[in-house]
């Protein structure tokens, strides 16, 4: 039994000083991490080029702080008294959250030697000057030797890490604690086909979607005007936020729920990129806007996972930002800002413009069909690496050859194929957050659906707050106190299936290009 | 003898062990405090309102890792083994500088217990609260008793750091190292009578100077683009710096010389608030921007002291930013931003209006002739508040006093008298480094002067790289290897000397109001 509910604000037993003495170190090591983000905001939002070597040695000092801290002896026999103990039923959901937490970084940390990790910090930097040099003259080569550390590291720090099955699943459960290979088979299977049918049948049927009403000249200013009317609408903070511009849109936060702040990156010539940046890391603020401020400077604040936070986004930014009720209810934002471009654009035609399916070689520009396509492609490359089945040197062919497959296109070199992400400068297990927040999100949508059967026309009226007050109550409040996979089961009643993104997709896209029904 | 010339880049010895594993700590403490810093700036340029408790807590935890590292037993016995051994002819003037730093910080640390610094936090942070309220509310009384225990505290501080002569040294010392109450007498005593006279004669003599050009509507976005430009002229590093907005204006690095930034805080109808903060605060950055690259990361990169610090800035805003020549090569870019302001408006007009000597009862809206007269009616009260010379309750009437003698003028309330100013809610010692600062920049300026018999012209032709070049070489790069007595007497040839102040200030404001010269 399930001693907290989660309608109630998650809060952590005062009665038992040991869990004061944990909140104690666990505080100061946000606060450390917190210092550190804010630094990594700046990085990407202020901060003068020549300032990046003497940065690089100030986040490698916090970095090493924290690994004292992380490794400190108080914290490891803290944590012997508290492991078996908060089982009791006097401790709370949210104490058995941090303990669990606490033990996941304490561990890292412990079986991590400092060396590995600082190595590990050295090689990320080379790797990235390597692969942003590799990328811009196309040659791989220059690369490959990079990579090939990065691989021979990441397996070290998986077998140091521990696991039961499969290598790669030590990493996974970095990114996404308790998932492994096995449940990924699982989950993407269904996904791999049906996006590769629809992909088929939309191809086949020779209907088009005409998205050029998002191409003109849109100034920035106005542009990030919108965004902020748009996330205002969402019910974002700007109280307890802030939007930047940044070469890639990202959110940080620094002591969720009181700081957490998000980017964008215009495109003078292209409305869709900011809006839809804006909508996705809304998505992500808000979870974190929403975790209970009972959690606030510890590691059970804010998102669950990788994969939780990015069900949000997508949440937000598909089924939701890409739907034809959010833009009844939004449109006239759009429109008042750029009265020139939209006054002769209906409103299906511009939310029909956001869901135009092209397959093509870049994972990040990809359409809600082909999106999972380009991630399934590097989960099995990486899960392949790292489980030693393929070598560093034959990723270029191995790639190419998944695109033909999965989306029929093929890359002319490998600056447009295998080089496009930065990902793999840093480590490997990060990919398939996206396809499970893609999951996550069509689960969750579809318990929203059934909350609230007038779902549509309240979007379409332009409230939101709705959605957001179900959010917050059912799954942003409780932080990461639950696993991912218990966290999916609390909010939808089910643990994670496929079959909820599939149905969705197929029945949005089935209408959007009004696709012959088959059987 | 000085092993080291001050005309060649500034270098630790490396064949050492003990100056390695000291630059290793103090490196680590650097980072540490960049890191602070860069969460303050973050607080003043970009924070959002709803996380100044989370903030807080975040600053504090930084301060505590801070303490714990400078009180290292590991830094007390390195410090025992150099203290003695570093003035050996083997080690260079910046090994000396570094050591002498680094034992500062540590005697300080460890001189000053954890709880009376979390205590001087804590009543800081009520102090300010309380200020802030009795401001708006004209209400001294409501403030006295914070006031109160900030005068204890800092009385204990002194105590505790111990002093020679008089316990308000122990405080001047930590803003201005080797300063003292007797050395500020004998220095301020000319400043206050030259100021005195000068302003007696300026209100006697009837003639006025018109600044109604400065006033009208100029509109933020094309003041930042100015004070840019007026920067980029003085030589200030982009690539190392950047300009922001903040309540009040500042400077700050995190990093030096690698990264240091400054604000403005642009009034829409003056436009003189703006440009002169951005040339006060690029001369702070200049100051930064110059200190060796061999020095970063350590307690000797960047200014020598507060007093030198405001050298810069004052130099560069008042000798050079408010002079006929210098806007005589710099007018094109006001009249080129503002050009419908400033047609009809000739340069001398221009430089004259920003001249104007006016007595008035704000401290940062004084002219050049009375704003130490303001700093001095500091210094004297703060002095004795330390010293047990006065009690709290009296400091309204004993500043309404003297504000009456050295000004003319009477504060209206304590609004605008005794609780203008933020700096008692943090402590004492701080206001004197102001005037010091005047008077380093005009014998630095009379130097300049000697160095460049064509100072003038060069000025007026729009060059200020001459000035930047020498500033470098003589005095910028070597940071805070010399103390900054010894610094003065490096760069002018003399210790600090009052007369160069009083005699620029005299010469320059009986030509701008044309006074009949006296004997």
């Amino acid at each position: 039994m399930l001693k907290q509910d989660n309608r109630t604000a998650p809060e952590f037993t005062r009665s038992d000083p040991h869990i004061d003495e944990l909140l104690d170190l666990m505080h100061e090591i946000a606060d450390l991490s917190a210092l550190g983000s804010i630094a990594e905001w700046d990085q990407n939002t202020a901060m003068p080029e020549g300032a990046t070597t003497v940065r690089g040695f100030q986040m490698a000092t916090i970095q090493g702080v924290l690994h004292e801290r992380w490794t400190s002896t108080r914290l490891g026999n803290l944590l012997g008294e508290l492991r078996q103990k908060v089982q009791q039923a006097s401790f709370s959901d949210a104490d058995r959250g941090l303990v669990r937490e606490a033990l996941r970084g304490y561990e890292r940390a412990t079986k991590l030697p400092r060396k590995l990790v600082e190595e590990m910090a050295r090689v990320q930097a080379g790797s990235f000057n390597a692969w942003r040099r590799a990328r811009e003259h196309n040659d791989f080569a220059s690369f490959a030797s990079w990579l090939s550390r990065t691989v021979a590291l990441e397996r070290e720090v998986a077998d140091r890490l521990g696991f039961v099955e499969s290598r790669y699943d030590a990493l996974l459960d970095e990114y996404e604690p308790g998932m492994t290979t096995r449940k990924l088979n699982t989950l993407f299977g269904p996904v791999r086909e049906t996006s590769k049918t629809l992909l088929e049948r939309i191809e086949s049927s020779g209907n088009t979607v005409d998205a050029s009403c998002l191409e003109g000249e849109f100034p920035v200013a106005q542009q990030i005007a919108l965004c902020e009317r748009l996330l205002r609408g969402m019910g974002y903070d700007f109280s307890r936020g802030e939007i930047a511009q940044s070469p890639h849109p990202f959110t940080t936060s620094f002591g969720s729920p009181f700081d957490v702040r998000l980017t964008v990156h215009p495109d003078k010539r292209f409305l869709q990129a900011s809006i839809m940046a804006a909508i996705h890391e809304g998505g992500h603020a808000l979870y974190e806007q929403g975790s209970a401020p009972t959690l606030v400077r510890t590691p059970v604040a804010g998102g669950a996972s990788m994969g939780a936070h990015e069900s949000q986004s997508r949440l937000w930014e598909n089924p939701i930002g890409r739907s034809e009720p959010y833009w009844q209810g939004k449109y006239t934002a759009v429109r008042e800002t750029f009265p020139e471009h939209f006054a002769q654009v209906d409103v299906a035609t511009f939310a029909r413009a956001l869901n135009k399916v092209q397959p093509s070689l870049i994972r990040i520009e990809a359409d809600e069909v082909t999106y999972n396509l380009h991630i399934i492609v590097r989960f099995e490359l990486e899960k392949a690496l790292i489980n030693g089945d393929v070598a560093v040197e034959s990723l270029p062919r191995l790639w190419n050859a998944k695109y033909r497959e999965y989306l029929g296109v093929e890359p002319v070199n490998d600056a447009q194929g295998v080089l496009q992400d930065i990902h793999w400068t840093s480590g490997f297990g990060y990919f398939p957050t996206y396809t499970l927040g893609n999951l996550y999100a069509a689960q969750i949508f579809h318990t929203l659906h059934t909350v609230f059967p007038d779902f549509d026309s309240r979007l379409a009226s332009g409230d939101t707050t709705f959605i957001l007050a179900w959010l917050r109550e059912h799954m942003y409040t409780v932080g990461a106190i639950y696993l991912p996979e218990e966290l999916i089961k609390r909010v939808t009643g089910e643990v994670p299936n496929p079959n909820y993104f599939t149905r969705y997709l197929t029945n949005k896209f089935e209408k959007i290009y009004n696709l012959p029904k088959i059987d």
